[in-house]
C-alpha cells in the first residue's frame, strides 16, 4: 500500500505566539523557521503582516533563507466590508509579504458574520470570494474556515457555502478550524466528511486546525485525517491561546508511528522532534513540559523496582514506541545513569568517542551539571569547552581573579539605575584590573571584560553578543531559585551559545560571558572540532 | 432518556504518586481523599498496603473519616507463584486494610506471565482466580487487567481468558488498562467491545484505565465509555508516571458537559473541579498548568483586540463551555495586540468604565508602557495599581528612597558569589534603612525590603514569592537589552502577578517586588475592585 502524504502546516510563529507569555523576537522567528524547514514541515505560517512591523521584517528576511521545499505563508483576514479587495490595506500587506502561499481566514458562523462583523450573510460570502480571488492572483491561497465546526452546528448549509465560495474563487486548501476547541472526535469526523462532500467538485484539499480546550486536539486531528483531511495545522509543543493548539509533535508522531497508511514530513526521520521541541521551549522562554508525550524528559522515564527490572528485560513491552524514533531516550530514575546518546553524538565531533574512559568522565560530568540545572542543547560552545577541560586540552586565554558589580537607583550624580563593574584577571603574567559602567550589571561586566582583554586580543572587536536569555530553573523557589543564563554570541563567521547557572543571576551571567569569550579566542586559533 | 451512570475511580494517591517529583505525606493523602469524596468520586484508590507504612497508616485513618458513599480501595498484585493466596503477605495486607473494595492487578499479556513473572500461562490464570476468590471473601474485588490492550494484540484469546478467570472467581469489575498508553481510540473501542462480549455471561461491569503516552488518554477513555465501559479510572490533573494517567478533570468534564446520556459524580455539580485541581497541585508541590483544559488559568483567557470585542458581545460563541460550570472564570488579558476593548473589560472591575476621560488616560498609559516592554497579561496586580495611580486613588504604604546591591565572587571572607542589598524607605514619617544578604541580588533586595516593612505590616509574613520569571524583551541588543521581570506572589487566599521592565535586571526586579508588596498591603485593607 502506498502511504498517503499528509502535509504539515506549522503556525507556531503566528497562532503559537498568541499563547500567554510567548513572544518571539525577529531573530527567534527566523531561527525557528529554519529548524522547521530542516525537519521537513511543508508550510510555515510566519505571521500577520498588517500593522505588525516585526512580521513585515520577518517576511522580508525569510525570503533570503533557503528553506528547501518548505513554503512560507502570510496570514490575514478577508477584506473589510464595503471595500474593494485591492484597496484594502490588509490585502495589500499580504501581497507585499511576497510569500508562495497566503492563508486567508474567513467567517463560517452566520452569527459571527451578522453580529461580530456586522455584515449580511451575502456580504460575508462576497468578502471571502473576492479576497480569495484577489490574493490568488499572487499566491496559492489556503482558506482557513474559522469556527467551522461550531458554524456547521448552527447553520450547516451556510457553513458549506462559505467553503464553496472560497473554492470557487480559487483557494487550493479548505482548512476546517475548531476555533473554540470543544468539538468531540466523532463529530469532527462526521463534519469533515460533510465538508469534503460539499466541495468535492472543486478538486480542493482539506486541512484540519484543532485547539485543545477539551483535551482532544490530537484525537480530533487524527479523526479528521481518517475522514479525508490531508493537511494538519498545529504548533510545536501545542503552544497557543487558552489551552493551546494541537501539538504537532504528537500529531506527527501518531500519524507516522501509530497509524497505517500515512506519510508525514516527506517520509523523513522523526529523530529531530525532541531537539526541536526543546529548542522552541527555550526560544519562547517557556518551561519544558516533562510529561509531554513522545518528547518529554519523563516520557520514557521508569521508576519502581520490579518495573525497571522488567524494562531491562524487554523494553519494548513497557514502552509504546522506541524512544529513539523521536530522538528521545529512556531514563531510569533514581540511578540517573542513562545513555544520553545526544551527548555522545556531540563528543564524536571531538574524535574522542573511541576513548571509553574519557567518554565516561564526560558523561558523568554532564549528568552532574544537568542536576545543577545546566542544559547543553543551546550551549554548544560551553559544551565544547567542557570537553576540552576534561580531556586536558583546554588552555585558558585569561584567568579571572575576581569581579564585583554595584547597582542601584542613585549614584553620586543622582542618575537613576546605574550599574558598575570591576574585574581583575590575568593574561599570562600580566595583571589587568579594569572597571566599566553599563546599562545593567551584566552589560557593565561585559564592558569591563572586553576593556581588560582588547589590548591582548584585538579579535574581540569582531565579537558581539546576539542574544541574552534568562530563565529560572526551579521557579517554585521564588527569588532564591537557580537561574540559568544563555548567551548567544557571534562574529562574521558563526554564532555560538554559552551557559551559566547559579542562584545569583550575576554569577550565572559571568560564567556564560567568560565561556563566550574563551570560545571566540579558541576558535580563532584553531578549529575546536567543527561547527557548533 | 435516562442518563447512564459512569463511576469515577480516582487513583491520584496511588498511580498519581508514581509521577516524577510527586510525593504525598499521610496528611496530604487524607486531605485529598476527603476532597475527592466531597465532589462525589465513587472510588478512591488509597495505595499499596504491602511494604509501605504510610499506606498502611492511611487505611487505618481513612476508616475514621466519613466519606459518604465514596468507597476506598486498597491496591495490590495477584498472589506470588506457588503459594496459597491466604499465605501470601501481599494478600494478607490487602485484607488487613479493611477497605470496602480491593483492586487486584493481574497480568494479561502472555509474554509478561512467562518472561517477567516466569510462570506458565496456566499458573498465571490460577494466580488471578485464587487471589480474586480469596479477596472476594472480604471485599468487593475490582480486577485491573494490566497491559490489557497490548496483551490482546499479542494473544487475544489468552487476554480474554484472564478476564473470564477473574469474573468467574467473583470479581465485580473488569478494568481494562492501557498500561503503556500507546493505543489509538478506535482500537480501544474495538477491544473494549471484545472484552465486554468475552465476559458477558458473568454480569460484571467494565472499567477503563488509560495513560497519556500518545496524548490520547481522554479520547481513549471516552471511546471505551461509548463502547460500554461504566467505570473511568484516572488521576486529578493527570499526574502519574511518564506522561501521566488520564486527567479525570477532562474526562469528567467531557462526559458531563459534552457527551449525551452519561451521568457522573451522581449528577453533582462540577463547580469544585477548578478548586480541586489547584488543591492537588499545591499539595503535590507541582506548578499549575496554566493551559490545562477546563480548569487552567488560561483556559478561558482571551487576547487580541477584535476577538475580545467579540467576546464581550457573545461570550458563548468564543468559549466551548461556560467557565463557571467547572468553577473557572474568564480572563481578559492585557496585551499589545489588543485594542481598547481589553482595557474596558478589566477596568469594569474598577467601576470606572463610565468615565471616558479616565479610560482614555489608562489606555494611553498602557500603550506607553507596552512600548517600553511591559505586558500586563501576567501582571494583573501591577495593572490594578496602575489604574489606581491614574485614577488618583493610590495611596502608597511606603515610599522607596533608594536601594543598592553589591554582588561579586569574593567577599572579605573569601566566600564565593555573595550578594548584599541596602534599602532606604519611608513608612509615613518614619525612615527605615536596612540591609540584607541573599542568594542573589534580587533575593537580597527582597529580604531587605521585608526587613524594613515587617514591623509596620506583619501581614507580610503570610506573603510568599511563588514564581520569578525573567525575559529579555529585545534580545537582539545582547546584554544591553530591556529585561522584563514577572513575579508571582501569593498568600493563603490568592496569587497575584507583578511586572518590572528595565535595561537593568536589578531595577526591573525591584519594580516588580515593590508592586507585589504594595498589592498585598492594598488588598488586605480593602478590595481593589474584585479578584485578580
Amino acid at each position: 500500500m502506498t502511504a498517503k502524504p499528509i502535509q504539515i502546516y506549522d503556525t507556531t510563529l503566528r497562532d503559537g505566539s498568541q499563547g500567554e507569555g510567548v513572544s518571539f523576537s525577529l531573530q527567534d522567528k527566523l531561527s525557528i523557521a529554519s529548524r522547521l524547514a530542516e525537519i521537513g514541515v511543508n508550510f510555515i505560517e510566519g505571521g500577520y503582516p498588517l500593522s505588525n512591523e516585526k512580521d513585515v521584517a520577518f517576511f522580508e528576511q525569510i525570503r533570503k533563507q533557503d528553506l528547501g521545499s518548505t513554503q512560507v505563508c502570510a496570514f490575514g483576514m478577508t477584506r473589510r466590508k464595503s471595500m474593494k479587495a485591492e484597496d484594502d490595506p490588509g490585502m495589500q500587506a499580504l501581497v507585499q509579504a511576497q510569500t508562495p502561499c497566503i492563508t486567508l481566514v474567513g467567517k463560517t458562523w452566520d452569527y459571527h458574520a451578522t453580529e461580530v462583523l456586522r455584515v449580511s450573510l451575502d456580504e460575508n460570502l462576497a468578502m471571502i470570494g473576492e479576497s480569495t480571488e484577489f490574493l490568488g492572483r499572487h499566491s496559492t491561497v489556503i482558506y482557513d474556515a474559522e469556527h467551522f465546526f461550531d458554524g456547521y452546528e448552527a447553520n450547516p448549509a451556510y457553513a458549506i457555502e462559505t467553503l464553496r465560495t472560497a473554492a470557487a474563487a480559487g483557494a487550493k486548501w479548505m482548512v476546517l478550524c475548531d476555533t473554540n476547541g470543544g468539538t468531540l472526535p466523532e463529530r469532527i469526523a462526521e463534519v469533515t466528511g460533510a465538508a469534503i462532500e460539499g466541495v468535492k467538485e472543486y478538486g480542493v484539499e482539506i486541512g484540519i486546525h484543532c485547539h485543545n480546550d477539551g483535551e482532544l486536539a490530537v484525537a480530533n486531528t487524527l479523526a479528521a485525517v481518517d475522514a479525508g483531511a490531508t493537511q494538519v495545522q498545529g504548533t510545536i509543543n501545542g503552544i497557543g491561546e487558552r489551552c493551546g493548539n494541537v501539538d504537532l509533535i504528537s500529531a506527527i508522531s501518531n500519524l507516522a508511528l501509530k497509524k497505517d497508511g500515512y506519510q508525514v514530513l516527506g517520509g523523513k526521520s522523526l529523530q529531530h522532534l525532541t531537539e526541536l521541541s526543546r529548542y522552541v521551549y527555550e526560544t519562547a522562554n517557556l518551561q519544558w513540559r516533562n510529561n509531554q508525550p513522545f518528547v518529554g524528559q519523563s516520557a520514557f522515564a521508569h521508576k519502581g523496582g520490579m518495573h525497571v527490572h522488567a524494562i531491562n528485560k524487554a523494553a519494548k513491552t513497557y514502552e509504546h514506541i522506541d524512544p529513539t524514533l523521536v530522538g528521545n531516550e529512556r531514563r531510569i530514575l533514581i540511578s540517573e545513569l542513562s545513555g544520553r546518546s545526544n551527548i555522545v553524538a556531540v563528543a564524536t565531533r571531538h574524535n574522542i568517542e573511541g576513548n571509553k574512559e574519557l567518554m565516561d568522565k564526560i558523561l558523568a560530568e554532564v549528568v552532574r551539571q544537568e542536576n545543577r540545572g545546566y542544559q547543553y542543547e543551546n550551549a554548544g560552545a560551553s559544551f565544547d569547552l567542557l570537553v576540552k577541560r576534561i580531556a586536558g586540552t583546554f588552555e585558558p586565554h585569561f584567568s579571572p581573579i575576581k569581579y564585583r558589580v554595584v547597582s542601584g537607583d542613585r549614584d553620586s550624580k543622582n542618575t537613576c539605575e546605574f550599574a558598575e563593574a570591576i574585574i581583575k584577571l590575568n593574561v599570562g603574567e600580566t595583571l589587568w584590573f579594569d572597571a566599566a559602567e553599563g546599562h545593567g550589571p551584566v552589560n557593565a561586566l561585559d564592558a569591563a571584560l572586553r576593556k581588560a582583554l582588547l589590548g591582548t586580543y584585538p579579535c574581540l572587536k569582531e565579537m558581539r553578543l546576539i542574544d541574552y536569555k534568562v530563565r529560572v530553573v526551579d521557579s517554585g523557589a521564588g527569588t532564591a531559585a537557580s537561574i540559568r543564563v544563555n548567551i548567544e554570541s557571534g562574529d562574521e563567521d558563526e554564532t555560538w551559545g554559552t551557559i551559566g547557572v547559579s542562584e545569583n543571576i550575576i554569577a550565572a551571567s559571568w560564567q556564560a560571558l567568560v565561556d563566550a569569550v574563551e570560545y571566540k579566542l579558541h576558535k580563532d586559533e584553531l578549529p575546536l572540532g567543527g561547527e557548533n
